[in-house]
């Protein structure tokens, strides 16, 4: 393809994940920004922190006293926006309509070393994440109560994180949230169609043109999806066609961490700060059905776009029309690639 | 109803506009806080500020010198994400999906004094501004490529707004973006089923119950819907079935003036701060057709949830799953309405 007129003039490209667009507005990377700038958190934090309620050792809000881990340690939330003991009940008055919600929240701190991210673990450090990921959501999906598993990881205070030792979180459910619901459509109207996995058929095609590739080992690929929202979103996606996580094996399960490494570590380099973002891994339902049409990946959704300081308002028309973007997906692959 | 299951345990409530989910965590309101707080912006402005490019009198960025006008002041955006003459192309390469989008962007200026915002202004001042949002909705939307008219206001420093003297702005465009395209499929279903307003049935429904209105007049009400999302949104609805800004006569655009009025200045008072937010006004596309289905409402998200510097982060979980909230719809109705 090669088409320039996407460098050049606005557009809207079509997440065929979601079935939604995204507006792209090249020429308007050019604007002033007299807005609001994030504080940049530059400080340097010491390994262990005595009022951190995640370090080994320290004592939780609610009394209990986390273990001396020394690699990763999950425990359930103490304020979990989920409870599996919660009442069930359901509304269905006119127009006004509810169900009962519920699920497991668990925590998952990365390392005891509470200076450090995932940027600053090695690939072998942060394959015991990945196994602790695969665990959970064998272990959440069993639960006959849990129809899904969000593994997700808000990084940084600009991303509302509350404590920056390294953790993430995983939120499971009984029913299937918004976002999963429509790449659940998209996914199954084409492998019906098709016999084939989309991502795995869009992957295909993305490394024919090598446009929006940043890297790649033997399974995995990280690149910039061509309908990114985010200015420096990436994805990982596996090679091979697997529904969930727990589809790789020992080796894969290590160049997924590997693949995590050099993305979060190019993160770091583009405006020289610990890189804020969310990131979640989107894959199959554990509701029993064997959900082949599901080919899981790994988001990354960084807020910030022309400095450390700067970042991308999802606001007024984001909100109430369709997210809008200004630098181009390719743009943002070239950026980055120039940093690993 | 008044099902007090509701206001204890986890659940999820149907936006009947858009067809989503939003989680509720009601028990989840007290956990505490340790994560970023926003800058207060309680700063007095002054009337007039000679560095500001909306300021009447002052020259913009594009050398052009604003006149002097009097109350409302409506011009092109000098760095518009969309544009009436960039080039059209499509793109269908595999999986690659994008079209071209064209379309036009103006600012609105409410007042020449650059101290106040819409809470500090009284409905006579707010009358003109809904008045050239019908002017602008009409001219913009007898253009044959606009098909849309999104009118809409980014409030404060944290809704990404760069510049605090009072103003809007009118992304106008050729297609109809994600969020006008759920409610307008979920709007004309119901109307092909039930030849009445969904809208308009919900509004009969809330006025019987009187749980989560706010405010209302002879034409309009001001309501927290059952689905809100953010800690204090807000909705205003015209009791009669129209489904754009210009079916309203003089006197209704009055009544729409005294509702923005009483809930901005509501939400001032909620926190002691000039209450940031994104409004926004959904209604009948501009594509020539009747789109009897719609019934305008106009959308008030306010980021702000424990105080005027505590928000509410929409992110991993939220990003990834469903928006999620802890305190409820009705709990939020009981504050606002102490502030009137
Ligand atoms: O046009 P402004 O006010 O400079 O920009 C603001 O509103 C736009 C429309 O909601 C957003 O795309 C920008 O991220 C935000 O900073
Ligand atoms: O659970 P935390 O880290 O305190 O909270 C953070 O992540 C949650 C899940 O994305 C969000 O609902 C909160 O708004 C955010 O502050």
């Amino acid at each position: 393809m090669n088409n320039t007129d996407l460098q050049d003039y606005s557009h809207k490209r079509l997440n065929i994940l979601t079935g939604e667009w995204v507006l792209v507005s090249p020429h308007r990377a050019k604007r002033p920004w007299q807005g609001q700038n994030e504080a940049v958190n530059n400080e340097v934090r010491p390994s262990y922190d005595e009022s951190c309620y995640l370090c080994a050792g320290n004592t939780r809000i609610n009394g209990e006293v986390n273990p001396n881990y020394e690699d990763v340690f999950v425990f359930t939330n103490d304020f979990a926006a989920l409870q599996s003991d919660s009442k069930t009940f359901s509304v269905n008055d006119g127009l006004l309509t509810a169900e009962s919600e519920t699920g497991i929240c668990k925590v998952i701190c990365f390392s005891p070393d509470h200076s450090k991210s995932l940027a600053d673990m090695n690939p072998k450090e942060i394959e015991k994440v990945v196994v602790a990921w695969q665990k959970e959501y064998k272990e959440l999906g069993d639960n006959p109560n849990i129809n899904y598993v969000q593994i997700f990881e808000n990084k940084g205070a600009v991303m509302g994180c509350s404590n920056p030792h390294p953790h993430g979180q995983i939120w499971s459910q009984s029913t299937l949230p918004n976002e999963v619901l429509k790449k659940n459509t998209q996914q199954l109207n084409y492998f019906n169609k098709n016999n084939s996995s989309l991502l795995g058929d869009y992957l295909k095609q993305e490394l024919e043109k090598q446009e929006r590739i940043i890297f790649e080992n033997d399974s995995f690929v990280v690149l910039v999806p061509f309908w990114a929202v985010w200015p420096f979103e990436t994805m990982i996606v596996p090679k091979k066609h697997q529904t969930n996580i727990l589809e790789m094996d020992a080796n894969e399960a290590y160049q997924y961490a590997e693949a995590i490494a050099v993305i979060t570590k190019a993160y770091d380099k583009i405006f020289n700060t610990s890189f804020p973002y969310s990131s979640g891994i989107h894959q199959a339902p554990t509701n029993g059905e064997d959900n082949k049409h599901w080919h899981w990946h790994m988001s990354f959704y960084p807020p910030l776009l022309r400095s450390a300081t700067v970042k991308k308002f999802m606001v007024g028309y984001e909100m109430f029309g369709s997210p809008q973007r200004d630098i181009t997906a390719e743009s943002a692959v070239k950026m980055i690639r120039e940093l690993l």
